[in-house]
């Protein structure tokens, strides 16, 4: 397919922006587009200018026989601020408090442009990082832990506490529930996370820590690594093992009887 | 921020990508990118003719005062015959057998790559339907439906099979799971759809249809309306009540004892 500059530009900025973390030889582009090695170069200088520029993300150009572009999607921090600070108000209102001081999240990890700026947010969190996979437990954590390997371009994998018959061999480790008064199981598919994997884990909710503690000791089983931790929001009130992790948000105050309830920026933003 | 043309189309090729199906007047790209509105709207015509060419979606111009641009993703039938295709020979390899007849898909649905694809080629499958939200149920399903809803930029809602504090009210429905022997509860979110919602159900697996079902009372509880059903893969042995529905796949044989499949393109590419 012949282009003219333009629509070329258009097309392999589409390509990176799908493709993100993976290495592409300009070769490639040259043969799809018809254009000169040297053509395509320059395309790709006003790429990256433009993407950086924008805050879009970075291209970095590797050289040699086997080399290419590889594009690392970011997000600028005045955007992600702009971003939690929304969410922040969304999650003050209210009428999201549910009995047993409770918030209901689901309308926020159910929409496509928050999730893919949270995404991006906590992806360009870890940035530097290797990371192979994205771990969560089921059900809420699974729309988040799919935003963020988006922009990893990585799978993701799913903790469940309960067995499914189309999930094969399970590995199963115990985890302390809610307030650490119950033990419980949690499982994971033995095909879906290889040995040697580097894995971050991410959740909606950070209450006691038992369920991300349960996937660490999962980890193991798996012998995999940890790389870090991202949770949507974080209960500040509660007690917990120590554990290191990154928070979007922070609720600080939940009064059910006054219907308040207190939201503040999560850890992430520390320096 | 003022930039040159070319780096111009980079970043509004971005921006349309990632805010699908929403009209964006040109003014706010003349504002923001310190442009006469004449040069942004030859900007548009240039990606308009890469997008088309390329087969990445369409762009449409809305003339008048609350005029502007929507891009609506696409996917050629070329690319999404050979994404299926893909996805076949992936399914058809024996060792995702699993006692009793199941097949382990949860690799294929938890890589973004896939994801995505799959996501475009029925969101494509539906175009020209207007569309509110997609519904599917936990777990399985959760990654499909909101590869679905990012392209058709909508809400996803997530009906579970269990009660979950966290929710809040609730509706439910019976269904008739498996072969059609028990009847067991499904629940919905009373805040997660808003009433007259046209919605699409997406599904991983459709075996008997009872799943499929229990979905759609739930939307007349909802006082919805069912747009389509599209599951990844359907079971071409099963016998089920009448539907109307799209498949990407067809599993038309499984034989565990010899540990062979046969999987086949689905419904949705006949004419």
């Amino acid at each position: 397919m012949k282009l003219r500059r333009s629509e070329r530009m258009v097309v392999i900025s589409n390509y990176l922006i799908n493709n993100p973390y993976k290495l592409t030889s300009l070769n490639t582009f040259a043969e799809k587009y018809e254009a000169a090695k040297s053509s395509i170069s320059e395309d790709i200088a006003i790429i990256k200018k433009a993407f950086e520029e924008s805050g879009i993300g970075e291209i970095e150009t590797v050289t040699g026989a086997s080399g290419g572009v590889i594009f690392t999607p970011g997000i600028s921090e005045e955007e992600a601020r702009s971003v939690i600070e929304d969410l922040r108000d969304s999650m003050s209102e209210s009428n999201r408090i549910l009995p047993g001081g409770y918030i209901y999240l689901s309308d926020l990890l159910s929409t496509p442009r928050i999730l893919q700026s949270v995404g991006r947010i906590i992806a360009n969190a870890f940035k530097g990082n290797k990371i192979d996979a994205v771990m969560t437990v089921a059900t809420k954590g699974v729309p988040l832990a799919n935003a963020v390997a988006n922009i990893l371009n990585v799978p993701f994998v799913i903790v469940r506490r309960d067995l499914k018959i189309t999930e094969g061999s399970t590995v199963s480790v115990n985890y302390a529930s809610g307030s650490s008064d119950r033990i419980e199981k949690m499982f994971l598919s033995k095909r879906s996370l290889k040995p040697n994997s580097r894995v971050l884990i991410v959740d909606d909710f950070l209450k006691g820590g038992g369920t991300i503690s349960g996937m660490v000791s999962l980890l193991t089983e798996f012998d995999s690594t940890l790389v870090g931790v991202a949770v949507f929001a974080e209960n500040a009130q509660e007690k917990r093992d120590r554990m290191n992790y990154k928070s979007l948000l922070k609720v600080s105050e939940i009064d059910v009887k006054s219907n308040h309830v207190k939201v503040e920026l999560g850890n992430i933003f520390d320096k």
